[in-house]
């Protein structure tokens, strides 16, 4: 089983190219979650995700022949850029294979970092097949994303900063997917504070760990559904399912409305951009899933930030809904002169700001002299919403809530 | 005028609120613009922006009996926050008026922060006009948001800080909206550092300072347009200005297509959030606006994080289109079985992705049997959009490009 010297050890290979992350203290989430919180920024890795530390130390410990051989492994996100990036600055030659739909910013971005991108397959089953063909014709060397001691022994090296830079850490909190990260992080804390707790989050929509804990032996689970796509994995590994059982404290799990919640409040507040799947620690904070007192200290590991930006306008647009900051709403005006007019004072009483309007005349699902309006509004939380949209019914307006 | 001394003398003052902020190496910039690149994520600081460093250090210089009667100002932006918070935490009374139609965030943000926000005027010189009958009515003391030599001189540490961390730093790259940040920088490097480059950066429809400078006095402009409304100001200071031509050397102008594109650049390949004020700097060198050589070390300022969520979804979309990477178009299908598919064939095989279709067959702009369709694609930047404008022409599609 993976052990604090193999964390050590790596330690040792890793940071030619990785880079030591900051641990921040966030008076904003210290106050809303009632603890001394300090983000440890991993988004701010280089490759945007905590992959290229793995990545390293499999890369720096393969042997000249395989070095020679090069390396192969198949990924649509974060993995995919580590490897690359881990394999050039390594001297050492990558083939990534990426699904064919995978995003052309993430593909971009492999390339960039000096690896050889083959596009192959519907999906990352059919491009891990591959892959592994390429491994057995090529002789490559195929790189885990996460059931490897080596590569959740590079995680591990976040659990060695976090307690660097802040010794009294009660509480560290890790999102997992397949589970190298948080095996890693939890060798590393538990070897060095054993009264400290780790505490695992999953997406809800792909609760592997969760289920496998109960059970005691590993589930796999028949299909996964979560925005945050950087854990959306089917089960955990084989070599980090153990670790987890002996290292790990409690798992949680968050739902894609409290994940998209805790992005929202990382990009408003604190500037930070981060992905789905760095979010769930936070998003399990802010929701009371996890039990800290007043006088503890308390560290979710923000593990990446690539989010498509797509995806972040999608995710950030949920967030305002979900905390009553955004309103979409439909109501019917009398067809004539200043209507419009009297239902954007009744707004602009209640203190709501106008995003856009869309008001049509022609619509057919209302009678001949009514016309139908649409509204986006900005509003100040739910307790607004409530008022408004009693202001309006007093006002004498049938309102439906879209969003 | 301003003096080293005075910013050394701040240094003392702010720390207990405002934040040592970060001085990152960006390997991205360092590789876009051909020399060593730190970026200084003033972004990260308490508030979001450097404002609070000079409302510290104007509110830690209060005597007694002006602590005693409080501080006003006007702002719709960072200086409301940075006063507010600076306020609170020396225990000092604080009344912010800001425009009637501020957005909510930055209203409840600078509440949050302790301040009392009075709500007053269409536009900012109306809220500055009701926070002068404050001050004369309340004898409280009006902070200056950027014309007082205390305010100057706390921005001025990021100056220090600066040299702090990177001694051997050539050229500092500041954005000007008042001046107020860029007179106490240039302040601290030109004392420490007297052959460093400080370079000031305005938007093209904010540019009172570098046209101040070429008339050799203060010049106001009847009116700003630019989508970097943190330094959307009509003029520069009178205290301000004789600092920036003793130690300014150079001020130079952007537009607001390169300042989105920065800001997104800066979100997907750096994570970070940065308003528009505060991409200036990076945007002036992306746009090879400056001379640096492939050995020196450069320093944008990224002077704040405060982008509204709206806002940065607007400019994130330009940003895209800018670069190529987002293409709106519209063609017209024959309205048969598969024509749809035909053309998404096309855009198939020539590797675009394809993110909305919109497809109208009662369009009245079109012929009885065809169809409009409407399409938004993620495309790799401008050969590819050329590659498949060709492509989708040689197919026989008529195209529009929309966006």
């Amino acid at each position: 089983m993976l052990s604090f010297d193999d964390v050590l050890a790596a330690r040792d290979r890793i940071y030619s190219v990785a880079r030591r992350t900051p641990l921040q203290y966030s008076h904003t989430f210290s106050e809303m979650i009632g603890a001394d919180v300090y983000l440890k920024l991993e988004s701010l890795q280089r490759t945007g995700a905590f992959k290229i530390r793995g990545a390293m130390n499999r890369i720096e410990t393969l042997s000249p022949d395989q070095r020679d051989a090069g390396v192969v492994t198949a990924s649509a996100g974060n993995h995919a850029q580590g490897v690359a990036l881990a394999a050039t600055r390594s001297g050492v030659d990558s083939k990534i294979v990426m699904p064919e739909h995978a995003p052309i910013s993430k593909v971009k971005a492999t390339e960039r970092y000096g690896a050889d991108v083959v596009l192959h397959g519907a999906d990352y089953n059919e491009a891990a097949e591959r892959a592994h063909e390429i491994e057995r014709r090529e002789g490559r060397t195929y790189v885990e994303a996460f059931d490897d001691e080596l590569v959740m022994a590079g995680q591990g090296t976040i659990g060695l900063e976090i307690l660097d830079d802040c010794p009294m850490a009660d509480v560290v909190v890790v999102p997992i997917g397949g589970g190298g990260l948080i095996s890693g992080i939890a060798t590393a804390i538990k070897a060095r504070r054993p009264d400290a707790r780790v505490v695992g989050v999953q997406a809800a929509g792909a609760s592997s760990a969760a289920a496998s804990l109960q059970k005691g032996s590993r589930v796999e689970l028949d299909s996964v559904d979560t925005i945050a796509d950087g854990i959306a994995t089917r089960t955990i590994g084989e070599e980090t399912f153990p670790v987890i059982e002996e290292r790990v404290d409690e798992v949680v799990t968050v739902t894609d409305e409290e994940i998209a919640v805790a992005v929202t409040y990382l990009v408003e507040r604190t500037k930070l951009l981060t992905e789905g799947a760095g979010a769930v620690p936070l998003a399990a904070l802010l929701g009371d899933q996890i039990d800290v007192a007043p006088d503890e200290t308390v560290v979710p590991v923000l593990s990446g930030g690539n989010i498509d930006l797509n995806t972040l306008t999608t995710v950030l647009m949920r967030g305002l809904i979900a905390n009553g900051r955004y309103l979409k709403i439909r109501t019917v005006l009398k067809d004539r002169p200043g209507a419009l007019l009297d239902l954007a004072g009744v707004i602009a009483e209640n203190r709501a700001n106008i995003y856009a309007i869309h008001h049509d005349r022609t619509s057919k699902d209302v009678a001949m002299n009514a016309a139908e309006v649409e509204l986006d509004l900005e509003t100040r939380g739910h307790e607004h919403v409530v008022e408004l949209l009693d202001a309006l019914e007093a006002a004498g307006y049938e309102v439906d809530i879209l969003a």
